[in-house]
């Protein structure tokens, strides 16, 4: 590992003694983050609102990209002339893309967020795309163009993107595929792994790091053979891999399965998870990074995000905040929500306002911040039980 | 004038020896900001995408909210319960508020602009509201309460607002009225005026500076007229009343011939104008500030201002600018338009990222206060001519 990846170290700083959740340090060429910590969604290599330096001055660590995004639009070719996903961001700290594997499932599900989560129970229609062993093919959203994504291209687009944190091509899965399917998903998704290492290896010149992907749905036999095979091959970190299954339960016991077969030596990811009570559920499984884009998203709805309120939020279109003069956050330490109140932006929000999403955004940026710090104080005192009634309230 | 605006204060710097045109410096309790300058549009309270502070940060002396819509949503009240708009807006320099008038007029039109502008020669249809001698009425467009405003309630919601600098009650008028119901218009804009007058003097506090409204539509006589009475009204600024006409030299003629007879040691204010070649000639007559939507408007649009371009604008669209590294303004002392490139903004604009419109709204504020501070630097040396070329392109 240490010949693929020189510029890159993961460090437990202190392991768990009740669960699996660690206390890390994970350096890559554009700075050093402590983990657990979260990262920020920049899907077409804009954080909504946000410049990059707003997003640091709210306390953000690490942002991240969404290759199947910015392979459809502007293409990675434009982004390398517009000088990499750092220049573009304006952000000079770390940077992770996703594969594109995820968004090429959705394509598969026709973009339909019911049908991703199976709430309708109807099988996949895969009208815009096919996969295979080679890759995946599908419709660009924004000209019509057939592009195809193969593990070989997802390396060199990841390349051209520039983060330093970047995926293996994998596909996900459902509820509504049976076992055999899933089976033969996740060898093929191996195999995929195997072909990224092979490509990643051959291109390397120590400014990215791969990280590999378990999949196997939500039965523990695939799990367990992913989990397995993924630790031998030559991934500088983990990632569980997604399944939309029906509950919520059965979120946590994949990852509770598969985080008690991943190695612990290197950094793992959870993907798109940014609910506080499966945050708090997946570091007590030795998560050390999370991504979603919850809280820009909610933003742009009008919701802050606040400590011990239920579910974390708070609705600000509620006409209970109507000329409420409490800031959004009295005791943050970002000054936005100190200066802020509730009622001026209960105000920008029924006005439409683009300010709403920008303040709320900062803001959401700044508690989630606030929410890892103390997760990993309560890591380093042996607390986190109580930081997690804190903050479930 | 000095008892009733003991803390505000406008000093004539440098006038200057070929044109009307005049350096100043205009003092409130919120700050002294030199004039020429801009005033930036933040309608609901809010500069659309931006924070007092990146408004700020973008250069910009002296900002404005509209005393209509916040009279509307949220209501006065709820602004005073929010502590007033310097408060909400986390602004601690100057602010204006208009009095109300010219969206009252829009509403006359039914807020369509080809018919605010003339263009579909259509006479005005009154039916949401209706204007007398004891003011306007009209229905909320939030709610359908039916709302009063007299120029003594225009003066309430301003204190109630808190703006440093606020306007009498007037009726705008366009070239779709005649001279009789322009005399008339007029004249009552004068008795509204005094009737401002006269509650402002009641309920002065030192807070608040109050200017009048020349009008009088495209008439010499009737502007000279409403000029020497607004002369003697005991304002503390002026403002060359909205006339809305066919072209761009009836707005140029009726400036020349209002300022030939506004009385010199007062500040003028233009409402509404924001094109670079409008800016140059109401300079050039001796107006001190200006306002308008534009700059943050055409920021919405994917459209960045920039010196010497045609127009001053560059529309970010044009797939001219795809993969474009030249940064929005390298020579810029604002960093934010060093940073980002015109290919990125091209992209955000594409992908609808709302980081497109932020970026451009503190650019664009960042331009026109270069354009504003360059003026200031001409009239100081005599080379105002230089500059507008400059400028034009």
């Amino acid at each position: 590992m240490t010949t693929l990846y020189p510029n890159f170290k993961f460090d437990i700083v202190k392991p768990c003694t009740k669960t699996r959740a660690r206390l890390g340090r994970l350096t890559t060429p554009h700075g050093t983050i402590n983990t657990p910590n979260f990262i920020f969604c920049g899907t077409h290599a804009g954080l909504r609102s946000m410049t990059g330096e707003e997003a640091k001055a709210a306390g953000a660590d690490i942002v991240l990209a969404n290759t199947y995004h910015l392979l459809v639009r502007p293409g990675p070719d434009v982004v390398a002339k517009l000088g990499g996903l750092h220049k573009m961001m304006v952000w000079d700290g770390p940077i992770m893309t996703d594969s594109g594997g995820f968004q090429i499932f959705i394509m598969g599900y026709e973009g339909n967020s019911d049908e991703i989560k199976m709430r309708g129970k109807k099988a996949p229609k895969k009208s815009l795309f096919k996969i295979n062993e080679e890759g995946a093919w599908f419709y660009s959203y924004h000209n019509g163009e057939k592009i195809h994504l193969t593990p070989e291209r997802s390396m060199d687009v990841q390349k051209a993107l520039g983060a330093d944190l970047i995926y293996q091509l994998d596909e996900c899965t459902s509820s509504a595929h049976g076992k055999n399917y899933h089976a033969d998903s996740m060898r093929m998704s191996l195999r995929w792994g195997d072909r990224c290492i092979k490509r990643f290896t051959e291109t390397n010149d120590g400014k990215q790091a791969l990280y590999g992907i378990v999949q196997g749905g939500n039965y523990e036999d695939l799990r367990l053979e992913s989990a397995a095979r993924v630790n031998e091959q030559d991934f500088f970190g983990m990632a569980v891999g997604g399944y939309f299954g029906k509950s919520k339960d059965s979120l946590v016991d994949i990852v509770a399965l598969t985080m008690e077969a991943i190695r612990r030596d290197r950094p793992v990811h959870m993907l798109g998870i940014g609910h506080v009570e499966d945050i708090f559920a997946g570091v007590k499984q030795g998560i050390d990074t999370f991504d979603c884009v919850e809280p820009t998203r909610l933003a742009g709805h009008g919701t802050m995000l606040l400590k011990g309120a239920p579910r974390m939020r708070l609705n600000l279109r509620n006409s209970k905040f109507r000329g409420d003069d409490t800031p959004l956050d009295a005791t943050s330490v970002f000054h936005i929500s100190r200066q802020y109140t509730r009622g001026t932006l209960h105000h920008l929000v029924q006005a439409q306002e683009p300010l709403a999403e920008h303040v709320l955004s900062m803001h959401n940026v700044a508690v989630m911040m606030q929410l890892f710090r103390e997760i990993r104080e309560a890591l380093a005192n042996d607390t986190l039980e109580q930081c997690e009634k804190e903050w479930l309230g």
